[in-house]
């Protein structure tokens, strides 16, 4: 399995109410995703919650345990529905202080406008890192391995983009072999091979459209010969006129 | 807040290691949210998971003590990455068992190729009910408060259809507020507004684009006068000329 291999992590957290009433279509998770894969990080877990303390302080708390990073999105503006920074210093147990340095960009931004609602933003919990001070118009607020990404998704692409030299990890290798078959009849083969192959990622997608084929088997793992080797062993259970190409 | 009021909650668990690894894009989280809302179901959570047992059983099981309805999308088909069933049975720590009503209809379905991989997907949770049988192709299969769908979105839009009307719920009353100015502006007028009113949700959303407003306030509840009194006391507060439009 992927997920002991001594490989790179993540999981996403998307923080707001628009999102799970259906007021927004959500983008960010899948700009990630995507992002992420071709990054080479095994992303593990996506959470959509609402915007409540306990709520994201126990999953941002979870995920950072258990994967390499962590990417929030969202509830890091100045009104009251913003509490991403109270709910990791939560999850953390550490305070909330003013980090001078994003104080004196906000200041230089806001400047007679910059009030108590605003100073919130600059308001970080205790061990924040800012990455990309001076190059991107705003930091990337980085707590632990916790990348907290702002909601807005034209935003959260800047500063994802931004990041993805320090991310990448070593890529993953994938062959896919579409079948003509249905699942039923690859299943019990499939499992064998699977079976004897536990170092692969085996998945298998069956499509009920008008397309070639009836099922896509995947092979993966961030071994390119494992991954050879796992599909010269499936290639040699499937009937060959099962077989409509291999990709 | 909503989650306090005796409304009808739901969760949503999407299974599957190709969502995660970015292979399909996810369309019945989306599909599923947007009709929930529709139905005055209030969306509390959703998590796009792996396919591993351990992880599907407890988000199922934590989902199911939390919420009135938990829909899974996923893991039910007869290969050895499916493993939605068995970990639903986990959840509840009961077991498995061949549901007959079901069992007879595959068999049915396949004849003769009807075998041990694909007999698995008879093989239910004690105290599974089947909904729709005969009015379905297939039917929707509920474990306790758990739905649990299919992951190729023709079949679950199928299903999740058949659902409605047993979902329906007193309906969400919304209000939109669109200003001219950011959201520094009004975040300590809005707390106030929203401190006052803890019956109602209010939402602050910006946008950087060239809309017509910088900011769009939405005030929320299953109570439609409530939400005219809340928008009343807002609009008392905002200087009249921040207010492009209220719809």
């Amino acid at each position: 399995m992927l997920s002991s291999d001594p490989v790179s992590t993540a999981g996403i957290v998307v923080i707001g109410n628009e999102v799970l009433s259906g007021k927004v279509e959500e983008e960010n998770a899948r700009y990630l995703t995507q992002g992420l894969r071709s990054l080479g990080v095994a992303l593990m877990r996506v959470v959509f919650i609402r915007d409540e303390i306990d709520i994201i302080a126990k999953d941002v708390r979870e995920m950072s345990e258990a994967y390499t990073h962590v990417f929030t999105s969202g509830g890091v503006g100045s009104t009251h529905d913003d509490l991403t920074f109270d709910a990791i210093a939560a999850a953390f147990g550490v305070g909330l202080e003013i980090h001078p340095e994003l104080d004196r960009a906000l200041q230089a931004h806001y400047g007679e406008r910059y009030d108590q609602a605003t100073r919130r933003m600059a308001l970080l919990p205790e061990g924040t890192e800012l990455l990309g001070m001076g190059e991107l118009r705003y930091p990337v607020i980085k707590v632990r391995n916790v990348f907290v990404l702002p909601g807005v998704p034209s935003f959260l692409k800047l500063k994802f983009d931004y990041l993805r030299p320090r991310l990448r990890s070593t890529p993953f290798a994938l062959k896919q072999v579409f079948v003509s078959v249905g699942e039923d009849r690859i299943a019990l083969l499939l499992k064998d091979v699977a079976e004897a192959h536990p170092e692969l990622e085996f998945g298998s997608y069956p499509r009920f459209d008008d397309a070639d084929h009836r099922v896509k088997i995947t092979i993966e793992s961030k071994d390119p010969s494992r991954v050879e080797a796992g599909l010269a062993a499936l290639l040699g259970q499937l009937p060959t006129d099962w077989v409509v190409r291999v990709e």
